[in-house]
């Protein structure tokens, strides 16, 4: 463990504020050094937290929070402000449960003044408290911090858009790493590297009136243009960066990790009397010497080994079985192609993005552009496959109805971190996406439980669906199999005693759990036949049939309640006659948060011991009632 | 009626182009008188028809579709492309029950590429098809037609960022008419206002070599700044519009009712080596002078007398009572807030916006923006109504969640348009939101039936609820209401007979319908109790409790069934101990295609009749099983 001897006194911002500059590059290295100890022990992102130290420090030198507000953009990014913010002692509790989160969290801290943890919502969030304060009179100042990342999302753009020309004391800061998760995409990012190498600009810029006036023929020149109309050669000569066109006043590129450059600009950007984009070039992993040669490896990430920054354990999840599979696919189908939204590694598309280069789409973080630019690719033939995460495709929403559902574009998802996601916390569950994609007409949703299921359910998806169809799929890989387990069917498997009294249902990994909980029963002379959906929407009329005879049925269900797939169910066994008990497990109207999946399945009795619980207690009860 | 000589005879897109110039301006008045002539009688899109006639034509006249794609932005200009691709004869059918739809249908018409009918999602629809073709080697032209409204949704720049440098043949057309539905906001407009008065620059551009090569001191000045870094001085004098910052060749701005400048401009883009973006300048309503001087009220509008303009039926509806309610309200209390998407007159909030200015916030057509920076200004302490139309509330999904319910940030929605809203169609249905934010934790939802209910639920969304809490009402005004029916509570009514062994379930409008259906049965000797939701997420118990006790229950639902309060409604009435028949009748898994409000609760099986057919048949089914 390290020695903090500056960061450990740090108990305010206040204290931050009264270092001498020489000390400064002290506290930023103890800051790294506190940084990588306690995320190779607890996992979190990594490199975007050693690329904003100096920012971080000079913000907090430069404004008063929290009188002055800030929001950080995702907001993996915050913690060196949780460090100098009075968090340095319980710092080691880091995204374990009941500990600081990895985001921040209002709830927390008077410093974290707005939750994040999706992308692009920072400068929204900001504009909306800018324009709080003025309302009631004050004139503190309202900062949103965002990667050119984020900036692709049109969210932030449309905050852009509704905050330009908005004077009262609102700066984005633009932490500009040239990276989303990994290699940044698009125009804009391809803007920026234009505008990064133009310090010469700025000189220009600040020169201009004194150039102008020592030329005597450009003067001429100017006048004459000057004439036409009085504004326009100062939007020529001023106005040339985009964020100028959103009324943005622009000052950068400035070196990110120069903490009295940072200052001059604050101060600058502070004293400006327009809304401020300070554009800052920062290093994603800087300081350690693993994260800044592999920044997207070290974004997020598990425990790892400090001296090397090998990851401590690795296995074969869902996403690189997924991505295996696709690749294969598209060997022998042409019309097959893969759409990231800045998650190629994360998604498991790194091969297919080599291999098959001309069908591979990064699109950016643009969840929504993704699915309606995959409807067109559909419309006209191709076979597009949009893998994501199912706490990102929430963004989708309306695209999903209306573009692809409606369309009846042949469209796949590939919905990975579906189901408690563990550490990152209640922003980043995927408990939603079924019971969003359930009330989304004409879709079709697979929630296989193997590596088997997933292939087999991902081919059906290309080639026997039409219109919107999901394979869904978790964190992680593949979880217990009984070794008498059959061929696992993309449509629904009967494991255990068929003629027993006691049905459970469910679908996804919750099957591991639910056969080892049958065991259980078992041994208390419970028995109990499982039914394993993997076609979850719309389910098959002879799963209902086989359920509907059942005395007593259990649904567990790995998603919230409402909305969800259990309902479905429960109303199509009625329909079938079914008479019996009918009892759900789902996630109730609450968000889950932090811990790790093990502890959140305990919490929610969707493990084995919770769904062994819930059974023999709605027995009982039925026994004393 | 009108005298078609022209147009009538226009078959294909072929004809078009066979006309000779002088018979333009004839064929471009025919179209406008065969547009108003259709809307004054079935209703639809005037203004932003009438304004693009000259560009449709232009563009009918330039390239070769289909073989050539377009992609129309919301899609509701596309008249002028239906009545020139084949659909002239049946144009009068425009908006009906099986008729010709007011938005592109690829159903409908090989020329519609892509169905459409929400705003910005053109250019992600049209770069996809540009995608495919391009894969396939087809080397014809993609081309996205959007507004100047629909590019301040992020979507747009989504695929602006995505598309820019990419260069296969692909144009988007900016039809500039400096209206959303009204008067369009944000820097972006704003923005084009600069860039509009600039033709000045276009002739600085075109002359730029040969002017530096005229100006000595000038030419050595800018080598002298070249000789820093090659391509700078290009970037400051060519890449100065937003478009170029994307990547995008930008022509403009062009007079968008002069067919030869048009085509000129189509021309020149179709030669373009890279994506080029023509800015056209159009007037919405051009032609016909109510429309003109009032674009705003004729964007979207029901029957109208062709001579005087005036709207043949007008009553006051829901929109305009929220309206009222709230600028009463905000009278009292100064941290009420309004936001509205681009939709400012639709929700009722002109008043607002008049009385209250400093505390409206149009926010351009941004939803996934207006929740987030509704939930900036609820975390201050203000309380912010975002009035949205239900259909356009799907885009905010993941800041429901994300932003909304998880930061428990207290933002009230007001949900306009809530169910079916008629000849719309399938694309403008107002039937997921129930189901959306019955998935949302934390939130509140309150459906009422009257003008008092919907007052008095926004009342307790603004001063009770905390967090997310939201109030729907219907497109309309307020249906039947029985005489004898008492006041409308805001958590549920119960009326007739609460001994009855039947029991009707709904909430919303449907209500009226039951009321009368409830009538229709008794006259046939049965005893239907009704429970009137208000409160729909969460349900009272008390609600629950009194329904369980009775033998049987009959639930409607003007919206999907996947994901509604019907199913709610049965777990709960179950673990309260009902054992009866449970029958629900909602949208099933399909979407509700265009047609009157009425003939599609009748085609539903929700009006009144349909209703007590639906109690009949299960009540006769029952006697005979």
């Amino acid at each position: 463990m390290g020695d903090y001897p500056l960061l450990s006194k740090i108990k305010s911002p206040d204290d931050v504020k009264r270092l001498d500059e020489k000390q400064l590059d002290s506290l930023c290295e103890e800051i790294r050094g506190k940084l990588v100890e306690v995320i190779s022990v607890n996992g979190g992102h990594l490199s975007p937290n050693l690329g904003v130290v100096e920012l971080t420090v000079a913000m907090h030198r430069t404004f008063n929070f929290p009188k002055d507000s800030i929001v950080w953009d995702v907001g993996h990014q915050s913690y060196t402000h949780k460090l100098l913010t009075g968090r340095f002692d319980s710092f080691d509790t880091l995204r374990t449960k009941d500990g600081i989160s990895g985001f921040p969290k209002k709830e927390e801290s008077p410093y974290d003044d707005f939750n994040t943890g999706h992308s692009s919502t920072s400068i929204s969030a900001a504009f909306g408290i800018a324009n709080a304060k003025a309302m009631r009179g004050d004139n503190s100042h309202t900062i949103a911090v965002i990667g050119d990342g984020s900036l692709t999302g049109g969210l932030a753009f449309e905050a852009m858009n509704n905050a330009g020309r908005y004077n009262k004391n609102f700066i984005v800061v633009l932490n500009d790493n040239k990276m989303s998760i990994s290699k940044n995409v698009g125009a804009i990012p391809r803007y920026l590297t234009t505008v990064r190498i133009r310090p010469w600009y700025i000189r220009v810029k600040r020169n201009t009136e004194r150039v102008l006036s020592k030329i005597p023929l450009l003067g001429r020149l100017m006048k004459a243009i000057l004439r036409r109309s009085k504004s326009k050669i100062k939007n020529l000569i001023y106005k040339n960066t985009l964020f100028d066109c959103f009324g943005f006043t622009y000052f950068g590129p400035i070196d990110g990790h120069n903490i009295e450059e940072l200052e001059n600009a604050l101060l600058a950007a502070k004293k400006n009397n327009s809304p401020a984009l300070i554009h800052v070039v920062t290093k994603k992993g800087k300081g350690y010497h693993p994260a800044e040669s592999k920044p997207g490896e070290f974004h997020g990430i598990g425990q790892f080994d400090i001296d090397s920054g090998e990851p401590i354990s690795s296995h074969k999840g869902f996403s690189a079985e997924f991505g295996r599979a696709l690749c294969e696919f598209a060997e022998k189908d042409e019309k097959i192609c893969a759409i990231t939204a800045a998650m190629t590694s994360g998604t498991g598309l790194t091969e297919f993005s080599k291999f098959h280069k001309n069908r591979f789409f990064d699109v950016g973080i643009a969840e929504e552009h993704a699915v309606t630019f995959g409807c067109g690719l559909a419309s006209k033939g191709f076979r597009p496959v949009f893998a994501v995460y199912s706490t990102f495709l929430q963004r989708s929403y309306d695209q999903l109805i209306h573009d692809a559902a409606l369309g009846n574009n042949h469209l796949v998802l590939a919905i990975d971190r579906a189901g408690i996601v563990g550490s990152d916390g209640e922003t980043h569950q995927g408990v939603f996406d079924v019971s969003m994609l359930n009330t989304v007409p004409n879709s079709t949703v697979y929630s296989p439980t193997y590596f088997e299921g997933m292939r087999k359910s991902l081919h059906t998806a290309l080639y026997v669906q039409k219109g919107l169809a999901a394979v869904r799929y978790p964190r992680g890989g593949e979880l217990y199999r009984p070794d008498n387990f059959p061929e696992e069917s993309i449509d629904y498997n009967i494991y255990g005693n068929p003629n027993a009294r006691f049905l459970l249902v469910t679908y996804g990994r919750l099957f591991s759990y639910a056969c080892k909980a049958q065991q259980m029963l078992s041994e208390k002379g419970i028995d109990v036949c499982i039914l394993k959906l993997c076609k979850i929407k719309p389910i098959s009329d002879d799963a209902v049939f086989f359920a509907s005879r059942f005395k007593e049925i259990w649904f567990f269900e790995e998603g919230v309640k409402n909305g969800g797939i259990a309902r479905n169910f429960s109303d199509l066994v009625v329909l079938r006659g079914f008479r019996g008990s009918y009892h759900i497990k789902a996630i109730g109207d609450e968000f889950v948060k932090q811990m790790s999946v093990n502890e959140a399945l305990e919490m929610l009795k969707l493990d084995s011991k919770g769904m062994t619980e819930v059974i023999l207690k709605d027995l009982n009860n039925e026994k004393t009632t």
